[in-house]
């Protein structure tokens, strides 16, 4: 692993802003490091690329407050873009949060920042700086930074291979369903919504043994395969009766879950993985869903006829 | 100088999200990289740190529509982020650009896209990433990414430092205070408030020659240099009656004009830089304005009387 050395932190200088960044930097502790300068610094490994990603988190638009806490809320925006580090088999060397902040979210900045730190520290992430602003609605942009020695795209993935996705799917999707009806969800699809892990040393695993191509579940299976099959110019053929799914809930409705933050991997047919081994090392199964072969787009298979299923979820639109 | 190679982008599936990034793509033609994968991925150059910044502007908190054409308001945006890494003296080598994008400005994101395009193009900067969502007011985040072999903190100020300041004060301050009465700025005061330039080349030259701290000034000339102030524990003497003011414009303004993104830098007493060396090679004056001394915070020479300035910018409050 890569560790940023700890850099101790500037002193600043009076204001509101300020105010904030010193709240958020008590609770992050020795997390944070070199915070207060124009830019953060973080040395490299040699030979190394620089992997980059950012995600942004707009309430209405990707959570509602009544859903969830402050602590899930930052939770989760760490863990969608780190999950893109994850899909890139990339080490993480920092993060970068951008709030923009309403006068009535700015009690729940610390808990906003516990989320944010939660989750950075499992996944190994310095915070190495950030940007505070008031704003008509909370937003919460996370860079976030990383580096590899080859990281695995989603562009490389070969008629021929087989795929595979990490853990069960369908959680977040079946959440968010009973979200939207005003019903409660079930513990196990409400953890799974609430407090997403993005799979940063899986990714590594999988890149370790033989991926070529990888992409996360973040606007669901289907959604992802076809995004991943785009990018390689090849089918993807994905079996329904062979998914991983939380228990209770239909493959059709687990393949369309989004903001997973699993991973779907492309290896070749001659070096498939361990998933034995992977189980024991993560606590989480490895399950082959289906292959790559040419052609274009995504073909489902698996049961007895077609169904139209939701497109995964647009950001724009 | 570092340059990213150019990758190809990868095909991008179907949906408002994609979209738009192909529309920002058209754009900014050869100037965007690999875009379309999980996250960018740049080569690093050997024995360098990176530098890396995140910069948010809010509508209605950072600029209003009806003061800044969306070409000014990416332009801004782009040079707002981009100065954070001229004060480090980094070489940029990616900007990922995050846009909270509300239904109404969908038909601007060509002239934000410009915007931002041709200030990175300026930086030779290639944009490497980014992430577009709906939202209930437009922001613009921008992360940038460079590498330096020593980069320059604003920590680094000792007493007997003699201070510099690239560029001519007051412009940005001077339009905006016409602005908010309702008037038009002087074509000069405008055209510094809505078309600032990152001083990326000029850092890079201010540390070869010497400098061994710098803040760019964001938050107008006494704020910054109280911020220097404090990281570098010292005190800072600014000579009001030499600091180098836009024309028609007192010094007490130019002294409290935010938004300049012009570098406020130190020298040790025995290496002072060549101003006119400067002004030849950047067209810019680079003008002695003041000295670090034992102590702290900020204080103002060159005037009769001691008057209250007006605070910098403080983004929360």
């Amino acid at each position: 692993m890569t560790h940023t050395p700890a850099r101790s932190h500037l002193t600043l200088g009076a204001g509101g802003e300020f105010d904030a960044i010193r709240a958020m930097l008590r609770v992050w502790g020795g997390q944070a490091t070199g915070i207060g300068d124009d830019a953060a610094v973080m040395p490299l490994p040699e030979g190394e690329s620089l992997v980059a990603s950012t995600d942004a988190s707009f309430e209405h638009v990707h959570f509602r407050r009544e859903w969830l806490t402050p602590r899930e809320i930052g939770a989760r925006a760490a863990a969608a873009a780190l999950s893109d580090l994850a899909a890139m088999a990339a080490t993480p060397v920092g993060l970068l949060l951008a709030l923009g902040v309403p006068a009535a979210w700015r009690i729940e900045l610390d808990a906003l920042a516990h989320g944010v730190g939660e989750v950075a520290a499992a996944a190994l992430c310095p915070i190495v700086g950030g940007n505070v602003s008031r704003a008509g609605e909370l937003s919460l942009t996370i860079t976030v930074l990383g580096t590899s020695p080859h990281p695995l795209e989603r562009s490389g993935a070969r008629a021929g291979d087989a795929l595979y996705v990490t853990g069960l799917l369908g959680g977040p999707g079946a959440a968010l369903d009973a979200l939207l009806r005003g019903a409660t969800p079930r513990d196990v699809e409400r953890a799974r919504f609430a407090s997403p892990r993005p799979r940063i040393a899986e990714g590594r695993w999988l890149a370790e043994h033989g991926a070529r191509a990888a992409i996360d579940v973040s606007d669901g299976l289907v959604a992802d395969a076809g995004h991943l099959a785009a990018a390689s110019d090849v089918q993807v053929v994905l079996d329904l009766a062979a998914l991983p799914c939380v228990e209770g809930i239909a493959p059709e409705s687990a393949a369309s879950s989004g903001e997973e933050y699993e991973l779907l991997v492309a290896f070749p047919s001659d070096e498939r993985p361990d998933t034995e081994e992977f189980r024991a090392r993560f606590g989480i199964p490895l399950t082959a869903v289906g292959r790559v072969t040419a052609g274009r787009g995504v073909s489902l298979e698996g049961r007895s006829d077609r169904v139209d299923l939701p497109p995964g979820h647009d950001h724009l639109t």
